[in-house]
């Protein structure tokens, strides 16, 4: 059994247990948790120790000294019906007061908005003893809200864990690092922790400076939660500062935006921009000087994208700039292990997979979910590794739980000694890409394999119909990119580009919304995919009604949404179609949520429709959910939705390779059977093929040369062939 | 057996069965057929004797002395990508060249436009030789289309039963009144008709002047078909008029709206309402100079309401200035029994029961479905008829067809006389009605009983699960009225309305779209609801994004439906609740096409909500298909969708009650089970009890002064009750 690139939790009651599952796993590095300590003599348990470290929380006595300093968020209270001429608003009606606490002191930023007509509205006076705010000269039967300034007065994670797993420990302050004493604070406690932890080799950053948003409600539970919520940076210390910088200055509506919060799902306008790059420069800043404290100290600094990483962008322009050592983050699949296994500039990247050990999964009589959650996690994840491996994997929680359940712990050092020969296979040599694809939305680059994720790795109804895109291609053998419709409109779209791909539902920023409006967009892309490109729509692709199409691209996409303005105009277009891209397709594939109402042009060809039983198949009824068109040189395809599965990631790869007129491309390493898939890496001359599924398959792997290898592989397998060619 | 009120149709080949017939369903009504003779001494047939006649179809000679009098429309040509900066578009591309020329006299009012700017674009030239138009300067990679007049060389509907029963006869052409010769020539010609057939003593308008939207493809196929349509009523003739009158000029594009034809779905704009009112007046003008002339020979003057109706809208302003005696039109149910039923300023209304006597039904074999839809037919008419009877019913087809099928005809009889109880009981006392009840939309009353309609009474996916809503209430025992947005801003809401419902697609007229950014109408709304009255909302209700929610009422509604742009907002309330509204629901309740991503506000009753398997069921996931809302003293209730039955019917019947504040009210006159109901006549004291199922069913009638009847009902049954009081 080989040795390295595992991290296992410890904690000082399970030294002897650690040392067992550290040999049978060849963990290399041990690391504290979240409410856990490390043993003493920790060194003598593996090469590395991390230790966790939190910026702005944990000394509550600071806290309590610079009350002035903590984070501060802007809130929109509920919608409040005026009745008469005047009326009352709480603003902490429906949130939790452990947490938020409204800044009286600030009222200045604090603004009121007549929600039925959309228009500030000057006239109210505050109270701070009723803990009101009063408007008047309302206008009777509009809504009326208060965005207020709220102090953070408990960590919003630390929240979560002392609810969800019962925790009884100290409630954590905040302190916000913008403001000037913490600012010197945070690099003196820097300094002198790095003193006091001379065993520690890596300090794991869970923290930096500000959370992502997490509201809760007025009885302790989620209120709201944005992965990519800016909406906690906005101290008056971050806001003065931005508006000396910008020129000028941010108002409460430009966070609060009528209580859509700058979700990422809509399209960011210049202010939230402006905003979001202050905040990492901001915070690049200030980290950078506590990691040179790391470095001076001898010590790595690694970033755990997760809780406090807001402004730390790994994929931001100013990410390089805080001198990072690695980057560790939590595995939820394919896509996941490649947000975090492509970010650049630090010296390795680590995933930590699932289950955590905690005894929500690890209680007496679970171990077969356990197992069945580890496997899972690691057949997902390990089609993207074998794409862009990590450089390391974690667990976490406490490993006494998991040494309590032999199966487990069994399987995972399996796992643990598959992901060694991946990572140093798939680590030293580039695989072989069949197609260039880009993901075209809103975002582009800065949030590479972040599309559509609200609560990072949750499961919306709204969203994994589309996040299965990105899933299935976190492991198929294409070069994945992700595009905005600026780099589009300023840069153009790059030589090597085969497909673009646009995904989501219409008006969002996966979509696109009013970035379609744009002729200029509309007109590249026709002209790119005529040249002999490939475009790919999923939902409601270019989505913006005008001119009597909804899909602004319906020409290249062969579809177009009903929206009921067309129903008077009748729809031939109806005969379901055998194709290349449905070619390994068995029983009726899986849409999601799908789309309704979408209907093929004609000329398009339809490749799946689907019929209600309510209605005599005929012209004028039947959904359109898959079709493929040809534009020009290149090709158009719609797909209504694709979740995850073998199938439709094979479905997918065929589009691909379709739309981008490279149908033999794909034949250069192709293994037939489509629970499986190949990776070749054609500087070793290696390929690895895999079994996604539970049972066993016979493929057969073809080279595009005419050589053909038929294989079996067991549910689950990885095989390893050395390819002759 | 008695009789009368009954018409049926006959031709000179079937003089004898006629009699038979006649005398067995009690006609005392006989008619001839678009494409049959009556025959002679049809006077001895019966007591009144039908003609069908055309003013603007029929005399081929005419029509080719004065080709320049044909009518025209304003045709979209396909959409024409530029590859360069010139493009040529044959504007006749997927039209039917049997039907459509384009005017090349008449470019004066041709356009083109660039769809992808949405620009208007001045620089093109025609060639009447090649049929092509070029196109200039124009603009790469964006779409152009050709708006262009074309005349109309043969009469849809012929087109129409020419292909679908293969008819041989002449191909008739068409002439537009407006033009000065065809002006003089319908009225002679009206004249001289009038002295041919001394026998008719009902002139059937089969056609008025202008025909409704249907345009055919080069496959002769139907291309575009709106029942509302008035794209064919705009002749230069008729564009001149129109400008001299209002001051201003129409444009194609005011017609063809990028495709969209001023669908009934849009919200007309004030251009658009300018033209169908003037279209009308003309109409009402033309057609009563002919009824002055039948007038003038002792006949009456009966429009069908189905073909060339177009100007003559039954609930416009000018209607009654015809002068009309009678209406008749197809009943496809209880919503188009409504809508003849209602229909003002005329001595008498008549509908045409299905099915129709033609090969597609009555042909060997198939009598058992003739009956069956026979049935259907009766069973939902009937509903609407004990709320407003029609005065007469009558067949269409050939009379011979039917007289072979035994059971038809014995079904057909009892039918008749059913009808004339029920037309007898119900035409004198008025019924009791609990509530009444407002369809709030962008018509309003002009298309009382025509909401959602596309092709007249086809069954469209998109629309059943609105219309639905408006074949429920064609039965119910309440008033039913129709609202414009702009009768509620321009005059408010009427004392008596209990309820007012808006059910519809988001950005259609009948949802409202635009409409609801006024600001007075959602306060209005608003106001009127706190006081104590009922809002219930269908589909996508009050929908226009803004200020963070998509329902504008969704404050009154308890629910909004998620963009994605509040997808990090917790939805908690997912817990379904008994109530009032689905007391009588057995079993799961049919939404229709339902309505994604909606969910409830907090305060709201979620009474019927669906999780889809994929997910565990928690917060966040579920979609809420029904839910009510106290709002004030008044009530909001949401519904997905509700396609027709009889159950649905219970539940929409039940909802209007909640939502009024007036459940006690429902109980006046009960019949208990759903697939029942009662009709109750005060003046009278008459109560009719139907069976709307097939099945025998055991209901009690309750009259809310405690007094109980059980009573036992066959399948389809209607039972006649005194009602002691």
């Amino acid at each position: 059994m080989k040795k390295g690139r595992i991290t296992i939790p410890t904690d000082e009651s399970f030294v002897e247990g650690t040392k067992k599952i550290a040999a049978l796993w060849g963990a290399d590095a041990v690391r504290d948790c979240d409410g856990t300590e490390l043993p003493k003599n920790v060194k003598k348990l593996a090469e590395k120790v991390y230790n966790t470290y939190f910026i702005v929380r944990g000394d509550n006595e600071w806290a309590e000294k610079h009350p002035e300093e903590t984070h501060r968020t802007f809130l929109m209270s509920a919608r409040n019906l005026a009745e008469g001429d005047t009326l009352q608003i709480n603003p902490m009606q429906g949130y939790f007061a452990l947490q938020i606490q409204p800044d009286w002191e600030n009222t200045a930023y604090w603004e009121v908005y007549d929600r039925t007509s959309g228009e500030r509205h000057a006239d109210w006076e505050w109270n701070e003893k009723s803990g009101r705010v009063l408007v008047k000269n309302a206008r009777p039967m509009h809504e009326y809200t208060v965005n207020f300034m709220a102090k953070v007065v408990w960590h919003p994670v630390q929240i979560y864990n002392y609810l969800t797993n019962n925790w009884t420990c100290e409630k954590q302050k905040m302190y916000d690092p913008a403001f000037p004493h913490t600012a010197l604070y945070i690099k003196r406690h820097m300094e002198e922790w790095c003193c006091e932890h001379p065993e520690t080799d890596v300090v794991r950053f869970t923290t930096f400076l500000y959370q992502f948003m997490l509201v809760f409600n007025e009885k302790g539970k989620e209120k709201y939660v944005d992965w990519f919520g800016y909406g906690l940076s906005t101290s008056p210390a971050m806001l003065e500062a931005f508006a000396k910088e910008y020129g000028y200055a941010l108002c409460s509506e430009d966070f609060v935006r009528a209580g859509n919060y700058n979700s990422p799902f809509r399209n960011p306008d210049k202010k939230f921009r402006d905003w979001t790059d202050f905040v990492q420069r901001k915070v690049s800043g200030t980290v950078r000087e506590l990691v040179d404290i790391v470095h001076f100290h001898g010590k790595e600094a690694m970033m755990f994208l997760g809780d406090d990483w807001i402004g730390a962008e790994p994929y931001g322009k100013h990410f390089k700039d805080m001198d990072l050592d690695a980057v560790v983050g939590s595995v939820g699949g394919g896509v996941t292990v490649r947000m975090l296994s492509e970010i650049p500039h630090v010296k390795y990247r680590e995933g930590r997979l699932l289950p955590y050990f905690f005894p929500d999964t690890f209680f007496a009589g679970n171990e077969e979910n356990a197992v069945a959650e580890l496997n899972k996690n690691w057949m997902t994840a390990r089609r993207a590794l074998l794409r862009k491996p990590l450089d390391r994997l974690g667990f976490g929680g406490y490993l006494s739980l998991a040494a309590k359940f032999p199966q487990f712990v069994a399987r995972a050092g399996e796992i643990c000694e598959e992901f060694r020969t991946i990572a140093e296979t798939a680590g030293k040599a580039k695989p072989y890409c069949g197609l260039t694809v880009a993901v075209l939305n809103a975002w582009g680059s800065l949030r590479s394999w972040q599309s559509h994720m609200v609560a990072h790795e949750l499961w919306y109804q709204q969203i994994y119909s589309y996040q299965g895109i990105l899933e299935a291609l976190s492991g198929l053998a294409v070069n994945v990119q992700f595009l905005s419709f600026d780099d589009v409109l300023q840069k153009g779209i790059e030589k090597d580009i085969d497909v673009i791909i646009n995904v989501g539902d219409g008006g969002t920023a996966y979509s696109g919304g009013e970035y379609w409006a744009d002729e200029k967009l509309v007109e590249k892309l026709r002209a790119w995919v005529r040249e002999g490109h490939g475009f790919l729509g999923v939902g409601e692709p270019t989505a913006y009604a005008k001119e009597g199409r909804y899909f602004r691209l319906a020409d290249v996409l062969g579809v177009d949404k009903e929206l009921g303005f067309t129903l008077g105009e009748d729809k031939y277009n109806i005969e379901k179609q055998a194709h290349f891209i449905t070619a390994d397709v068995k029983g009726e594939i899986d849409y999601g949520e799908g789309m309704k109402n979408v209907y093929a042009l004609d000329g398009a060809q339809v490749l799946d429709i689907t019929f209600s039983d309510r209605f005599r198949r005929s012209v004028n009824v039947g959904e359109v959910k898959l079709a493929a068109n040809d534009y020009g040189k290149g090709r158009g395809v719609y797909i209504a939705g694709l979740p995850y599965s073998a199938q439709n990631a094979r479905l997918l790869y065929r589009a691909m390779f379709w739309a981008a007129h490279k149908e033999e491309a794909m034949f250069t390493m192709f293994s037939s059977d489509p629970d499986t898939e190949c990776s070749y890496y054609p500087e070793t001359g290696m390929c690895a093929v895999v079994n996604n599924g539970s049972e066993k398959k016979a493929t057969v792997l073809t080279d595009g040369k005419g050589n053909r290898t038929e294989l079996a592989l067991q549910g689950g397998e990885l095989i390893w062939r050395k390819v002759e060619r």
